[in-house]
């Protein structure tokens, strides 16, 4: 059993919380937040127990894993500090929102060789990882333009927004790191942005409506699109089109009911509400690879470099966005 | 070019005369109808005459072919005039509502080898056909099972419903002929039927939803679902299963648009809204295989014979109805 | 907790064992298998322990229901048992074979009072469900016509076939059971069946290919097609076909992956396998609806009277089967 | 009747015949190409006149309007000859490669007040315009990002390719004109393209994979995906996202046909081949906006000034894809 350790008791930590529980291999043992009564409901949930400071869990014999799943800011503090004491991390995105920083945990943290695994969920995804693996194997001939689409069902609120890195930093960092998972590395960045949707966003001077080019080093051309609000539910989609055949990811809804009547036919539900509905299982894998990682001691991907690399993508689109110029990002 | 004499100018003849102007080696050269307004103003439209008398037609020197698109209890009389006058004749279903008259008229038809196709359009839906054909090739291994459902947007008027000689003869007999077209002949038939929909209907001693099975000769089982409404259009639907692999045909709409938002995702717009709409291109290529027929000197399929076996399957589904047993027809 | 005795290690038992480990007010705290090894090794999984009697399940002061995963022939034996002990049943389908025998148990067993769910999981099932409390809302208006496909992916093998009790009695009283969750009583039943797919199952006096249609109470009909084998996986649909709308439930994938290429285009996979993939929501959900139940003192739906109703509906299909009349089941 | 004549008896001469001998009000009276043999088959089956000289046409008494379907170095010199001589003009894309030029043009034709179309055929597919009425209508919300996919089957020969001002002009035009059929003026463009499919095409200099971003002046995002090659056939989709809405046009096949096997489910056929099949009502209904504006004396949509605007932002992608820099088109 992997012992398991947990920073983060909001919703991305529950989601973990339930992960471990279900997995068959490993254990919750502690949660902390600094808001000690939500650490003490999810630990409760799970037979754990909430520690009163994080230091308990980087010291605790009795854990052998943290995941980290605290605010962004807490991540590389946390993260060097669990790998200084042997512990697997699982952290989620981003590593951190400045990539001085992120050079700089790496260089002390490279040499030690821990395990650390970015919590890039959707290389996960049962859809997304089958057309990776069908690409992969050859079955589309020569990959050639990759169009991802992710919107999110409704806009974060305006505090969220406000520390949250910019929308390349905090949304479209998983479409970049699902485009390196599919082109391998980019070699260059276009962007453009607008602000359609919420006056706050714009006010935090971020946009909440998006659209990004990429090229990938084996000349394969990728789209992003992302907007914060979709009117019928979470919008994530892509499609690999290739030499000889096209996979696509199309949308997912609870059942499989459809409707018809005089206004409209074959009329599905609104699609899965958000991340928490749709990536359930992709959680779950994700979980487990890391799992088999740390038993194995293999290095589990994505690893810290992706999460850096994403980062990269994320601070060429937004010197794109500001620029109005292709951006050749520095791997 | 092949000049054509069209009895009828209602709603099914407006459809032939179309189909006649659009094919590149016919002429309509002539329309009848009893309500002579209707058969000058479609003859005006198309180019052609409206004679007073269906006679004309008949004994018209410029007229090799007739299409019958007049009401049922002509048919016999103008299919019977018209192959006398050495005319190819198109004749909408039914040939006619009583067997008996079917059987005598054929008796005096056969010996005189004319060429007579029963209008079954629905052999010439390119969706249909696709699947016949493909199945002919053996693409699906075995036909095992066949699914049919048909179902009229809305309920025809009381006054065509007293006349139609009821929903097996005036309807279903299109399903008939279409599961002898995939099932060779038909051995055994069962029936179910229920009034749902307008009272008038019961009152006609008629029924406005039905199912029906059917077995064929081959040992395939087929079913029959028919309702007289439907609240999202026109609905016209086959699922050929066989051993190896099944075809569907699914519904059709005018555009290829659909609609997402806070209610529903992917949806369709309502099926194209009846007959006139959803078979227009199965009309064109009955009229050419008609013509190419009278061109080639060899026989239509459906013919007269494929008329009549529909009829018996529909006197058969009417046995069973009232009989509440499994009734093998007499082929 | 509820505690839980499992008879059964086969495939079902297994389905059971997973869906109780994974409830969060459950207990699976013993197996029973005449195979031992069986019981013993599922038993171990779950932290369970595997009784050499089915008396010590029976009788044991830790356990307050059962689950019946054992062959039909035990099922009113154990049930009869555990009931009269004070458990609560959840059994699975069908009851019994023999009407007779259904009918001697629950003379006895309805007056003590106990708590009896029968296994029919389809009740359960995400999408079954929603259509059903759409259609209970009265979305769809009237539930005029009700379609119900349910396709094995492959034959049982002679073996389970010869001790089935006849395809109606084993996989149509699924069937026979969401026909009446959705019509109420149903008081005419017909059917037609055909040998078209093993050899083995006709010598054993069964059909593999069967279509059934019923009448409900309130008027409504209904059709039902069976098949031993389906080359594109479970087949598993409904159509609710109503006077202002129509619900349908589609069948499943497990990811929602769509390929293109110059042979097709929009393709999905095969469908989910078999019950044990597409029915896992809908066992869970069913163990969840008996755990309230108990917890609650209610009476779990359905019961024991649906499950012998279902098993009047098979018999009358084998009689219309047999005679080739309508049969009108006596409720 | 409107009397035509037709410059072009290529591929889209043949297109364009086909729709004025389809439409009730028009007559094709004369065809003109170099390629006289070419122009007499046309003609000849049309029941039309081939011309030796474009001059005959011009001048001809007989003739109301001219399809210029010719190449597109004799767009202008056509045009402004049957402007000039009071004929009413449907050009088809672009008016020219060179701006300059076709403001020269319009310098001397606008004054003279004529009529002159722009064939943009997309404007008039039924999904399209439909998806283009309800987004206008107000269905959506306010219209935030467009998407537009368009990749042609097969990559057009060397020749073609050589003399077709490279793909923004040749084929993106049509999106560029689609885009601004949606969003209005468009304010700013970043492309870019790949050489993956021919070698050929990028010895022409040109690009056969491309990706284009919009920003229109109403602050909407538009992409624009398009490749030389398709394996499933003609692609032709658009989705418009709106605050609460989003219409979508799939892809289309000329059967509704759908196969399921052991491989896959749900498969379509192939996509529509070409323009020829996918546009082919487009066409038709370009035509008879065309016929309606010549009788009622309004100028159509898309009009000479619609076709320089499109020609703006090819030459602004361009010059994107040759800086790496965003755009401003001077409109």
């Amino acid at each position: 059993m992997l012992r398991i350790g947990l920073f983060g008791a909001g919703r991305i930590g529950r989601v973990h919380a339930e992960s471990v529980s279900a997995h068959p291999r490993t254990h919750l043992v502690a949660v902390h937040d600094p808001m000690h009564e939500a650490a003490a409901e999810l630990a409760g949930r799970h037979g754990a127990v909430a520690t009163v400071t994080a230091e308990e869990i980087i010291a605790g014999d009795d854990i052998d894993a943290v995941i980290i799943g605290s605010p962004t800011p807490t991540h590389i503090d946390l993260m060097t500090a669990a790998v200084r004491a042997g512990k697997a991390v699982l952290c989620e995105k981003p590593i951190d929102l400045d990539l001085a920083r992120v050079d700089a945990c790496w260089a002390e943290l490279g040499p030690l060789g821990g395990t650390v695994m970015l919590g890039f969920n959707r290389r996960f995804d049962p859809s997304f990882a089958a057309v990776h693996a069908r690409v992969a194997a050859g079955e589309i001939g020569t990959l050639e333009q990759l169009t991802i689409i992710s919107r999110d069902p409704a806009p974060a609120p305006a505090g969220y927004i406000a520390s949250s890195g910019g929308i390349f930093r905090d949304m479209t960092i998983h479409d970049f790191d699902l485009a390196r998972f599919f082109l391998g590395e980019v070699v260059e960045v276009q962007a453009m942005g607008a602000n359609l949707i919420e006056p706050y966003i714009q006010q935090a001077g971020d946009i909440d409506s998006a659209m990004v080019l990429l090229r990938g080093a084996s000349g394969a051309l990728c789209q992003i699109t992302n907007s914060r609000r979709c009117s019928y539910g979470y919008d994530q989609r892509l499609e690999a089109f290739g030499s000889v055949a096209t996979l696509s990811v199309t949308n997912q809804t609870a059942t499989s009911v459809r409707r018809a009547d005089a206004g409209g036919t074959e009329a599905r539900e609104p699609y899965l509400t958000f991340f928490l509905d749709r990536y359930t299982p992709a959680y779950r894998a994700e979980l487990d690879h890391f799992v088999g990682c740390v038993e194995n001691g293999t290095q589990p991907s994505p690893g810290f470099a992706d999460g850096r690399a994403a980062l990269v993508l994320a601070d060429a689109a937004n010197e794109s966005l500001r620029t109005g110029r292709a951006v050749r990002p520095e791997v």
